[in-house]
This record gives C-alpha cells, structure tokens and sequence, in this order.
C-alpha cells in the first residue's frame, strides 16, 4: 500500500489529546471569555523587566536560540546552588516530561501515578507505549505510600507526583516526601512536579540530594513567572541523568527570546514577590466567593483554588457548563470523587467581579436543571 | 540498583549531539564572531512588521499559546490553497522531524537519506532506534533514483530529500523529485525538506499531490523569514496522516509570541521579496569573493553559497579553522567528497567585507601549514 506505516504504539494510541485550550473553546463558542481562570496561569503578567528584554530581542529574532540555554542553565544553578549540569532546560514542563518518559519508558513498562493527575503525563506515556497504572487520591491528597506500594507491585519505572498538587492545590510536608523517596523501589525514578513550588508554604519542599539517582525535580517560568506562553521550563536532577536529555531532546528547540525573558524573569526578585501578593490575595477572594455560595474551597498551595461544589461530578460538571456559558473559564478534576469540585485560577479583581457575580447564576441554573 | 533504567535504544545511543552552536563556540575561542555566517540564518532579519507584533504581543506572555496554531494554520492554508487539516504546526522542522521520525520509526525500521545530509534527521532515527542507510551525493546534487532504489532494497519506511540541498545548496528540477515520487516503494513515506524553498529557482518546487499519503514536505519560518529564534514549521501533506501528529506531539509546545510573529511575517510579502532580493546579492558576493581568491563557487539555490576550496576535506578543514580562528563563523559538509568545500550563509555586506579580508589569509594559513 502506498502510504506511511506506523509503528504498532501509534497505530493504537487513541486520537484524544490531553485539553482543548481556551482559544479552541472561544472558537466553539463564538464569543471570548470573560475571565480566563482555567488554565492556572499568571494573569499578572510576567516582570517588566522581562517584557522589556523580550521586547528588545524581538529584532534578533533571526538568530537560532543557544542550544545550551548556557545564560539560564547557569543562572538558575548558582540561584539553586547546584551544578550547571544538574540542568536541563526544555519547552515547559510538558516537554521535558516527553523527554523524560522516551528515555525511560518503552513497551511493556510500567508507569505509577494518580487517579485524576496531570493528563499530558499520562499522554506521554501512552505516547511511548508504557502501563499506567493509577492510585486513587486520599482526602484530596495524592498518597506518596500508596504510590510507593504501586510501584513496588508492578516493578514500575517512574512514579508521578506533582507537589504541591494539581488540580487539587493540596501539598504534602516535606518530610512525607522525603520518605517516599527513601522508599523507592530500584530502579524506580520520582517524577516530582514542582510548577507550582513558588507558591508552596514553607516546609513543604523536600530536601533531596540532587545527586539522588532517583529523584527528577521538574520547574517552570510558566507559573509564578507569568510566562506560559514563553515555554520555558526545566528539570533537576543528578548529573548522570540530566546528561541523558543530551541523547534525545531537541537540541536547538528553544525560543530565543523566551530563553532572554526567562533570564530577566529570574532576576527580577520583587516581581515574583508581587505576584506571590497578588495570587495570595486572589485566594482568599475566590474563596471568599465560594464561602458566599456556600461551597467550600479547598486550602491551597498553588496559583488557584479547588473549590468543593458540594455534590458529585454529574452537578459540578453542570455547574462549570453554567460558568463557561458565562464566559467564566475554569476546569475541574476528571475523575471522582475529586470532580465534585471545579478549579478556579487567580485572577484580578476584574475577573474575579465577573465570577463572583456569574457563580450564583451558574449554582442556580445546575441545581435546577 | 537506585536509579534509572534507560530503554534499551537510549542506552546504545552516543552522546554526540547534531551540532555544535555558535554561541558555544564563542565561549569555547573566548570571543565573539565577527561574521555569523555558519547557520544559514537570515541576517537581514524578520519582517519589521513580525517584530512589532511580537513586542507588542510580549506582555501577553502569561497566556499559553493556542495549541492548534489556528490563525497561522488557517492563514498558511489559504495561502498554499490547501485545506487547514493538511498542516502541522510544530517548533522548527527539526522538532517536526522528530514526531515524523516518531510516528513511524521503531527498533527494526530502514530509513533511507543521502550520505552529508542533514545530521539532525539522522539524530531522530537514531534516537527511535531505527536503522540508517545512506547513499552517496551525485555531482555535488542528492541522488533520488539512488534513493529510491536504496529504499527499495531495504524496505525503508521514510526517505529523507531536501530539496534545495543543505549543506551544498544545489537543487533538483521539479520533474526529478514528481518521477521519485511515483516511484516510491509500497509503504514508503518522502520527507521532503522544502526549509529553503523560498529561495529556489522555478521549476524546481514539484507539484505533488496534497493528499498524496507517501508525500510530506516541512518548510520553516527559520530561513527567508529570519525567524529562526522563534521556532516554528510547518509540515504539509495528506489530511490522514496530519491527524496522526496529534497522537504525539506536545501541543502546548508551541510559543504564543512566535506564533504571532510568525502569522505577521507570512503576511508581509514586501519583506519576503526584500530578503529574496539581499539574499541574492549577498550569493553574488560571496561567489565573487570565492573566485577573486581562485575558489569555485556552486550555484546555489538557498540562502548560503558552498564553496569548492579546491582540494580535499583535510584542506577544506584547514580553511574554516583558519576562518574561524579570524571570527568568521561558517560550516563545511562533514562527507567526502562533499568536505572538499566550505559552506558560507549570505551575510550583510559588512559581514561578507570581514569575510573577504579574511579568506586570503585563512587560504595561505591552509597552504602553509
């Protein structure tokens, strides 16, 4: 037959992808959003500073980025105390966990994370043909023990965790991760999500020994950085391993001005610090907002607040459907017993009117369909 | 033992990466080039109009980018007077090379390209585990029979072809590459690199099918749009087998400031024919620098010119190290016979004036040495 052959993994992997971003569902719904509180990202806008070095770098745009990301790679290792080569920088999160998954992960290998986590992890490794296997969270918490127990039964190569948590903005102390890594199987890695760790309370993140084998911390300007759109993150982890990427990234895949606005975006201290103000204060409104509807939000660690509908799935899915009518963007869990609630990222005092005035509505209308 | 297990294709694979950047190479001589003319990026720069939409679109940073590349998907279809769901928006060919690769390249697979082509499609087989065979250049020119036949007799899955040629520049008629690909074998897909196709004379850009399943063509915003720091390309072909990138490729992946850039650089014909018109001068240049010191320029059909230093690759070595060491960047093909040349990019003419003083030195260091 005239025509590609795929390999037996993409032959049956499914055509679902793992979100239909906002622009997709403005498109669907012929109208913008009012509020764009879905996607947990930094409605407060990246640093000045770093605007203004993207700004001038527009014009060398021609030049191919530094294949290195040497300027940020060693920036972020003197600010983290450890070596250069205990970095590697990739196009977001998302990216490096496609590297990470390829490098370890094949057909018949086994995979551990959570029920109801981080979606494009799990793309990914379907994408390379491994097992998944998930573990139900535990009060709302991911369960380092259950996930450990998992691994060890099924012999599984990674284990996903993200600290703190999403989508439910919870956080494990230190010390329950500590244990976990402790705990490791061989031959067993942690995959330990830190997007959100510039808003963590204090104690909880762990102190592991970058040089631990097994253990990939994974980081991002697209949070607290307010750089999304940049697609700038990066991984942690002991020189041995962080090498490996060298073996199969795509070594020249870097914006060369998103590694220039990133540089900029982690010097400029007291911009972080005002939007770690302003997403604090943005919780408390949003909560504030639940509390009035008399739904619960959940305590979060994160850049958005979990907010429990007080029912099952089947009512906060007509709850969110109401929102997004309304132009509200916002997500929820997938899966129950996480699902009886919906996610609202922070957002300024303008969006957070439009959900606040569109909530009760939205609780309205699910309650009497 | 504590630790990662890599795949097996990964713990065969060499660290070697494809190439090595300029920015590494001036921290490794201790000083800036003179002349950055070793990448084939455009100096000239992206369309004035492309850089005022990305700094404006800067402080926008915080959003991710739409993960359908909509509007510039929409606009290059129209253009090209294909349908939007025969495009794939990816970050740069080479990351598009790598889901191509992925798609259909396992442990086992045969793929077919031309000995000194382009070392990073080379990278990704390697890096899937598939099986390289190369065959030789004819004349300084890709061979497609040659190609063809190899493929045939290996029971390839992909054949690489650019077409204009990197690293020599020359091209193929368009007649060539419409006989190759009706004589593609059963099961056999033509990468076909286009990434300097706006440069190539008429009569050389076939007129395939669209919906041709053996057929994909990749073409960048990286050369004549002088956007390489942006990342973004793009693949065309059959709606069926476009669809399939879905299944694997990171689709947040793509920077929404390159995005926007892109979209206002397609837009801006004026500039496109404006580089064309620089690019060319900057060819008749540097193919009379070459001959003004007994060299023979190649026609060239790309935005850089190879240079014949008229002797063997030991020669030609000598000459770019020699150029180097006077802080002109350029790059030479790594194979004999092609390595008898040095391959120059079109420089401003401030940059080919550096070149031109250079060159006799660096010609007589060669000789002498």
């Amino acid at each position: 037959m005239r025509g590609p052959r795929f390999t037996p993994i993409v032959d049956a992997l499914p055509p679902t992808v793992p979100f239909v971003g906002p622009e997709q569902m403005e498109r669907d719904r012929g109208a913008p959003f009012v509020a764009r509180l879905g996607a947990n990202e930094s409605v407060f806008g990246p640093s000045p500073e770093a605007v203004a070095a993207m700004q001038a770098a527009a014009s060398e745009t021609w030049k191919y980025g530094d294949s290195t990301s040497y300027d940020l790679r060693h920036a972020l290792a003197e600010d983290l105390g450890v070596g250069p080569g205990n970095i590697v920088i990739g196009a977001g999160i998302d990216g490096l966990l496609d590297s990470t998954v390829r490098l370890m992960v094949g057909a018949g290998d086994q995979v551990v994370t959570s029920e109801g986590a981080y979606p494009t992890f799990n793309y990914h490794v379907a994408g390379y043909g491994g097992t998944l296997h998930k573990v139900p969270y535990r009060d709302d918490h991911e369960d380092p023990e259950a996930l450990v127990a998992k691994a060890r039964e099924v012999g599984a190569k990674l284990i996903y965790l993200a600290n703190p948590d999403n989508p439910m903005g919870t956080w494990l102390e230190a010390g329950r991760v500590e244990e976990m890594i402790a705990a490791l199987p061989e031959g067993c890695v942690l995959v330990l999500d830190e997007a959100y760790v510039e808003f963590a309370p204090e104690g909880s993140v762990p102190d592991a020994d970058i040089e631990d084998p097994a253990v990939l911390r994974f980081r991002t300007f697209s949070k607290a950085h307010g750089m999304a759109g940049a697609r700038v993150g990066y991984a942690l982890g002991p020189a041995e391993v962080i090498a490996a990427y060298e073996k199969v990234r795509n070594h020249f895949g870097m914006n060369r001005t998103a590694q220039i606005g990133a540089l900029a975006a982690l010097r400029d201290r007291d911009w972080l610090a005002h939007v770690q103000g302003e997403v604090a204060a943005a919780r408390d409104r949003i909560a504030a907002i639940a509390r009035d509807n008399a739904l619960e939000p959940l305590a979060s660690a994160t850049n958005f607040v979990t907010v429990d509908c007080g029912a099952d799935g089947v009512f906060a899915r007509k709850v969110l459907a109401a929102l997004l009518a309304r132009g509200i963007f916002v997500r929820m869990p997938f899966v129950a017993p996480e699902d009886r609630c919906i996610r609202i990222s922070a957002g300024t005092p303008e969006m957070l009117d439009a959900l606040a005035s569109a909530l009760p509505e939205a609780l309205a209308e699910a309650r009497g369909s």
